[in-house]
């Protein structure tokens, strides 16, 4: 059996890192894959708050993220939590040892704190896994041409993650605090159902919207180079969690148009009239929220009822509101004859799934349950594999357990 | 002036970077020699605890001193540290670079947790030096040949400061919480003074016998490469800390006789009478010894007064007694005539100097100074540099200040 299973790479996060007893645990689990057979490689971030616990060292002395010793402080979390899951994974009987970055090497690019990943060296991962070894990385961090240490920004583990297992031409099983993706936030909607298999791209929808279960970037490069990824829960026992699996579109066999309501609180929706039809004032105004670093999600963009100008709307998070309006207005002076207006208090539900480009009908269940319970759409976007609509806040939770009901979420 | 002034190494200790205010006030010291213009370069150990505290985590999933997944936990504080100095280089308007043992390298060998260093490339420091660049090298750890981290035992960024120095032939300041070597220790003697300078072998015996100031393994490697140390305490302003020099014999110009009494508590006599008198069955006892982990420190051999044996005395720590009683009971055993006797609660008292060679008169001032207070001498044992001799634990203070003050000690 050993040597037809392909070799695995296993991650763990910082709540599975968090303790003594927390690693001994998750040492087990990475115990009862190695014993199958099959070669197996460990990926691990800092033990809970240690990053956070370094990165406020750093900032006490005046360093921050994005500096390159600042790097050099936060790398150490992983380099710890790596031994001492090689440690763990000793005194119950394998063999084991904690590789950094740079002993690889896992050659990285690109600005301090948000550094991608150009190469990694499989060699020696090849050499330990030859001798039974099982090589403990430590995320979240590479070497970059000069020879300095550099991250790869928040959640950059899964990152590591995903370039050894395609390194190794392995499978990569995520740990981390929840038995993998559900339909929507099981805290909102009790029917809420783990889903069993997920494309990539729906994945980066549902992760980017609510459940934050594996950082974007990783889930484009498991994309790119066709690694299958697996979200699974540390927290149960050895074998037990059955977890989430992210395949090709093409390996999901239960095909549901439907995948899973996300959603987001605290947004405000931004809203630009009369602006020039040609688009130049348009793209000042991005390039104005870009500098003041508003992240901007849903666009929509309409033509006035006279034709001759156009109107903006789009959302933004709650926090960024007043840098967007102050970056708004230094702008909107020069602009004759437009206006802004701004609303606050909503949040947006996301319906996702790849079933679900050009099937109208579920725009039209989307709008029909909304309506039918006196929840306005106040904005609508859409997208190949998404319907994303903002309501007012006070009624997210009504909203998005009537849609998981709705397409059937709730029904195994 | 900048030309003329030979490379300077601070080097400092976890006192000295116990929190980010401590790191901020090193730096400053570190700034004011860098502004003279010469060159220079830091060395810091991890923060106040650390170590400790990656020890216990080590520990706790069954690691523990000495094996190569913990070092590369341990490594992690100095690497943290380092960064830290950097940054608050850096925000004194310096340029600095953390640089780890590995990024050099500091080529290590020798057992995990206890290596030696081997070989530094000079490389890189140098050219960080050329670009006014200070370099923050991380104390403590080297890399071996197949590239694991390796630290240097308990002290050992004492060590790393040294040889980092003698590749820079650069002199070498150690920052510590004291201001320099005292002549005895002020908690005993309130007239103790801080000796200007000292020999290596002077500051041997006293850093071993109670001033843990230096680690030894550091001033052995001073003196076999020739590096100028100078002990000093970071916490008083830049520039304030006269300190005390360890230099060869040969530059200390001021001779004095003694230069200082150390001392260590909780002492035990072992005393076996009645030997081989060809020494075989000295042997076994000294063997015995060792393998229990037992150190002994004076050793007195005198024959037996029959002339047909030995006696053999020698003290231990007083923590190691029983495991030294132990051990040699096994081996008593089967030596016929032998006999095994022990006493407890005693201490050392040393008196250390360079000019205490052939001064027959040190010697009959010390048994003179003890006779006259009454304090019996329970062994005595001599070095080319020091005399020693175990007195009643409830004697030591009193013995201490009466030969502080009998050798002129208190006086400038």
């Amino acid at each position: 059996m050993s040597d037809t299973l392909p070799r695995l790479v296993l991650k763990f996060g910082g709540t599975s890192m968090a303790d003594a007893e927390r690693i001994a645990h998750s040492a087990s689990i990475v115990a009862a894959e190695a014993r199958t057979g099959r070669g197996v490689a460990v990926v691990v971030s800092a033990m809970a708050g240690e990053t956070d616990r370094l990165l406020s060292l750093a900032t006490s002395l005046g360093g921050g993220l994005g500096e390159v010793e600042t790097d050099t402080v936060l790398s150490a979390g992983e380099q710890v939590s790596a031994a001492l899951m090689a440690l763990a994974l000793q005194r119950v009987g394998l063999k084991a040892r904690a590789v950094m970055g740079w002993q690889l090497p896992i050659e990285v690019d690109g600005p301090p704190g948000s550094a991608r990943i150009t190469g990694i060296d499989p060699h020696l991962l090849d050499a330990l896994l030859d001798q039974d070894t099982i090589p403990v990385v430590a995320g979240y961090q590479g070497v970059s041409a000069d020879g300095r240490l550099a991250t790869l920004g928040r959640g950059g583990t899964d990152l590591t993650a995903a370039a050894v297992a395609a390194a190794l031409q392995a499978e990569c099983d995520i740990y981390t605090d929840v038995d993998g993706v559900f339909t929507t936030d099981p805290r909102i909607e009790p029917a809420a159902r783990r889903v069993g298999r997920i494309s990539h791209d729906e994945m980066l929808e549902l992760a980017a919207m609510g459940a934050k279960v594996l950082q974007t970037r990783s889930v484009e490069y498991a994309k790119a180079k066709g690694v299958v990824l697996r979200v699974k829960s540390s927290f149960l026992d050895a074998g037990s969690s059955a977890g989430t699996e992210v395949v090709c579109p093409a390996d999901i066999a239960e095909r549901r148009v439907v995948s899973g309501v996300a959603y987001a609180r605290d947004q405000a929706r931004l809203s630009l009239y009369g602006l020039d039809a040609d688009g130049a004032q348009a793209a000042i105004v991005f390039s104005a929220l870009a500098e003041a670093g508003v992240g901007i999600d849903m666009i929509v963009q309409a033509r006035s009822r006279s034709g001759d100008s156009v109107n903006l709307e789009f959302s933004v998070e709650g926090k960024d509101l007043d840098r967007a309006l102050a970056a708004l207005r230094r702008h909107l002076d020069e602009m004759p004859g437009s206006a802004c207006a701004h609303q606050t208090g909503l949040a947006k539900v996301s319906v996702v799934g790849t079933g679900l480009r050009g099937r109208a009908d579920v725009a039209r269940t989307l709008y029909e349950v909304l309506r039918s319970r006196n929840i306005a759409v106040r904005m609508a976007a859409t997208s190949e594999i998404k319907i994303s609509v903002l309501v007012d806040s006070d009624w997210l939770e009504h909203a998005v357990r009537a849609l998981h009901s709705a397409y059937g979420l709730d029904q195994s």
